[in-house]
């Protein structure tokens, strides 16, 4: 069930019987030569969406614009700084638990945006703890990387060059939805450098194209296909666990 | 072309022709017992990739949560406070504009978001205009519903129970893109009341299904494709104005 | 009745019988080579002060600074950004709603302030909108210009020339309260230019004296005299009708 | 001259010749049984409008409303957060900055903005600090009983009862100035306790009529027009050693 | 007893027999040629400890950075903004209020934190002022120097050259108890200029090697512990006044 | 080398030759029945000063408070909401950047801290990002139980019971440091519940006596020297390979 092809009536009933609501998360911002600037949040939407076709899950519209900071180097990416990221956080958590949701699920495609997430629950919860009540609802951080078994199939499908951004799992992950996304270059060099990430000018004297450690031009889009197999049955178990774990 | 479905270097080489993006921005809230929860920002996305279909422009990703607190009463209403959602369009403003986008045209899919929208134009011009330097970009805010010639034709199509929230023309366009939308209702009463717009208690105690004005049922498929392909040429039009004007 | 200018056992008193109470509020900003720097407060507060005069109301103090930040490029102008603005509104309503006033009247003397007050009136809302409860107290913005009969009544007497800023029906009103603000001067050109409002440097490029659409130089004490006396009945008349509002 | 009674050339021509403008700055609080809401922003205003006549200085609008909160238990009391008060003067001072003001003096009436404005001196001050640019405005703060001399005619005028808070000084100034704000009462008791300040209700608690340490009813018109006539000459003074302070 | 020396059960244990905390507070930042940039948050720190030994206090840590904007033209000053300074004075009041502490007692070693701290304490007492709820805990600011007898001791010790910054009695009083502290230096000029405190650059200029009207080489470890000595029975009766003071 | 125990002029000598700056950084938070409320910043500081002696750096003072909201339902701890955290760290960092400081060093004591000091770096980096200018310095955040060598050798040392909060390791260290902080406990249940961490009542309710997964009685004195000894060396390493980074 998707939120926003719902009525608020349709809402208002499911909630009677299912507390749960799940938001693909991600980012606009630069993913090297071949990677679309919306991978970050195609990617998780792309996850839920098919994983809304087999389970039954509500899925809300897709927050698109994460921290992405470092990336402002390179046309088309859009970022928000790490407090407005957190404050539109607290104002869809509590819009969403507003009305009875108890378990928020955030699906989260950019690395980038984990520290600012989790501080954001923070910020959140704190409101409960500082008042000595109890935070009505529980909030869940995944990146869909970390979705049980989808880590080691994706070092398994690309044993080198997978490196940490734009890399061939994620560019995949999208030929495999939009086959206009599929670009047909070659990387020079075929894997990027690494190293640390700070500034926007920093990163893009150390990572000239974009990409860190990954040859993007592996992806195809049957890896992309085969990983979106495996992620959907992974994602729909954690909501599963989710759901299922007690609140003292 | 799509924003999120280019890469950095496609989005670079687009900037040396054109330095104009479009933004889709809406909000995610009650539209009575028809409408979706998503209408506010279906509508802006459906016209402007349609439009994208027939002109050269770009379109970024949809700002698809707005200022709706008075809709927060009604379950699957998500909305930002002003303040967040200012902070928030600042943080798009800037990143488009620091690469170099001179134009940046929202198309606004919900009445409840002019105002935050303008306050932050105002708050991110301020920031040039206390330092006594020429901001770099020009910030335009278009309602699809006021792009030239739609109300007429709007009001021509539903001359009763057109009202002003749960529209049968916002309703009817999200049914044009997407038949999944389409609902079968009998609206009671079947044109709501009007009234002034406070906080979500006082808005849910006077508009009791979330309607206002509008009788949500005249909604068809036809008339919304009608809508549809008259706003398409205002908006091309209308970016081509704001694209022509000259700045001192 | 004046806020300021009683005790606080004469307003717990009065509270009492009226839970009203009315807010001028403005800007001090450029008004052309003619108008007044503070003309967008004094006009507010001049019509509100004479409708003390002749109804049973309570006027609160004035609120002189807004949202000004295109003016700043001419001196004297002083601004609020729209999000000290905002904090500033906040924090006024919420003292006098604490007191119990319920219905907050502001009559505005600024176009530019519209946006960030009704910003603010959301934000103010959206507190008691997320937490589910009901705010305590109506907020209503009023621009004078925008009281019922008052624009075609400048239309009227400024058939041509009337423009949009530093027009003749605000400097004619200050100078009906103010004798020594009438300066005579020549506009050159005679009717200013118009245009869409953005940062400073570009709102000086545009309006090289200050003026929109305006000829100044139309204002006569006797018309501003003409005008204050329409407005007066029609602001009490405004406020009664605002007070006789059901809340549902 | 006074700001707000000026054009912009105006303003523009004198900073030519003074780069030095006087802001009145108070609060909008109770002041006991018998002195009037205003009179912490009357008292800085009248003064400074007095010495308006007699020396060429620039008098800005009056800022009204400061830091009240310990008041808020009082009817018509209107407070600022410290937070919202400190943006407030930051915008304030850098709109006048960026015209030539070089030199912003506050002449303020309330004690309790004391810290406040002070805090924000400092929050503005730090953005020159930290980017090691030089502030091209030095701020000064003065309250009217600290201008030379006037504390001691005070406590001679009032030996016993003059107090804190709705002191007899204070008052007796309003009514030298505003015949109407003239109240005749009994203080019971004569002299109001004293005590720290903290919340609205521990203050309302501790000082049950709004007073401390004060017995307003000392106050006469005369004892003001004395006060007033020593304060004028006293602010011209210490405005010119403002202005001849040498800055390294 | 020290607070982070204690555990969670010893510090709910303390609760019920005592309410009180004392938190030295104060700042890093430039002391002149020979004075710790740690003087100000070692002072504070020095006498609480001294004083816990002697009497049954709590001592919290101590919050070691302050307002220091106008030492940043010297190297190893940190300082916070006014505006983060009062934030995080508020997070750690209401941490302790929150656990049930209801007198908070400031120990302040910097008289740059006063406005500062003062303007966090209305921001506090703000949030129950509004809501017309009675704050549970009552704040007290006291600087080392402003305990009974302290200024007229070290006005006795230091006749000429204490100054207000770098003074030769702060400098003592880390040498008492930090040996390693001490530096022997010859000042020069031996008594440093006074003037007013602005921006850092400011400061710079006017101040050269930091001091404000000090000759820090008065200091010796004797004066030192002089001071200690009457520091630390002052502070225990602070201390205990403020424990005895009635809350209405 | 101290920061707060040297003078400027000694800090603006040390520049010439090092621009690398050490902030032991963790939080002040119940640790269990046995283990100290500073432990958190007292393992960092414990490790930093022990290495300050056996190697060439320079320690600013420690950051005692942090983000620790989820353990404000046990008594003594104090938290920064995540945004004020924030800000302080934005503050400290742009302080020692203005001096020159290149490398600036967080030595971390508690987990909870993590996400929000890696927000608050894209914070400040993103300052210099939508400039488009370098950042003039470099961050680096390490966890003293990840340093090289280290978490395999509390492994080894607790093979059992080691846990993630109130863990043996951090409270051997406090031991190894402060003699008084020892002591002598029987845990029950030996080793405490693990599970998510939330808001402040969902953990009391999780984790009834504060520990997570953690039998803190393992801990001894010359365990804890024994990571003292480890840490040291490791620290010093981490910091050299900080230092001998390049800066593209």
């Amino acid at each position: 069930m998707h939120l926003a092809f719902s009525t608020w009536p349709e809402i208002e009933a499911r909630l009677k019987t299912s507390k749960t609501v799940i938001i693909p998360i991600g980012s606009n911002e630069q993913h090297g030569p071949m990677g679309l600037l919306g991978t970050d949040w195609l990617c998780p939407e792309i996850i839920a969406h098919a994983a809304e076709k087999q389970g039954d899950i509500l899925v809300a519209p897709t927050f698109n614009i994460g921290m992405a900071q470092h990336h402002l180097g390179f046309a088309g990416t859009i970022s928000l700084r790490p407090s407005t990221f957190m404050a539109a956080i607290e104002d869809w958590v509590k819009s969403l638990g507003r009305h009875g949701f108890e378990r928020i699920y955030f699906l989260n495609g950019h690395g980038g945006n984990v520290a600012s997430i989790e501080a954001a629950f923070s910020e959140i919860y704190s409101q409960w703890s500082w008042q000595g009540v109890r935070c009505p609802f529980a909030l869940k951080l995944s990146n869909w990387w970390d979705l049980p078994g989808i880590s080691p199939l994706c070092a398994r499908l690309f044993p080198t060059g997978h490196g940490s951004h734009a890399t061939p799992s994620e560019i995949a992950l999208t030929w495999a939805a939009y086959p206009q996304a599929v670009r047909d270059l070659t990387m020079d060099p075929p894997i990027a450098p690494t190293g640390p990430i700070r500034d926007a000018l920093d990163y893009r004297a150390r990572f000239t194209d974009g990409r860190i450690g990954a040859d993007s031009s592996l992806a195809t889009q049957a890896l992309g296909q085969q990983i979106l197999e495996a992620a959907v049955p992974a994602l729909l178990k954690d909501i599963a666990k989710f759901e299922a774990e007690e609140r003292p």
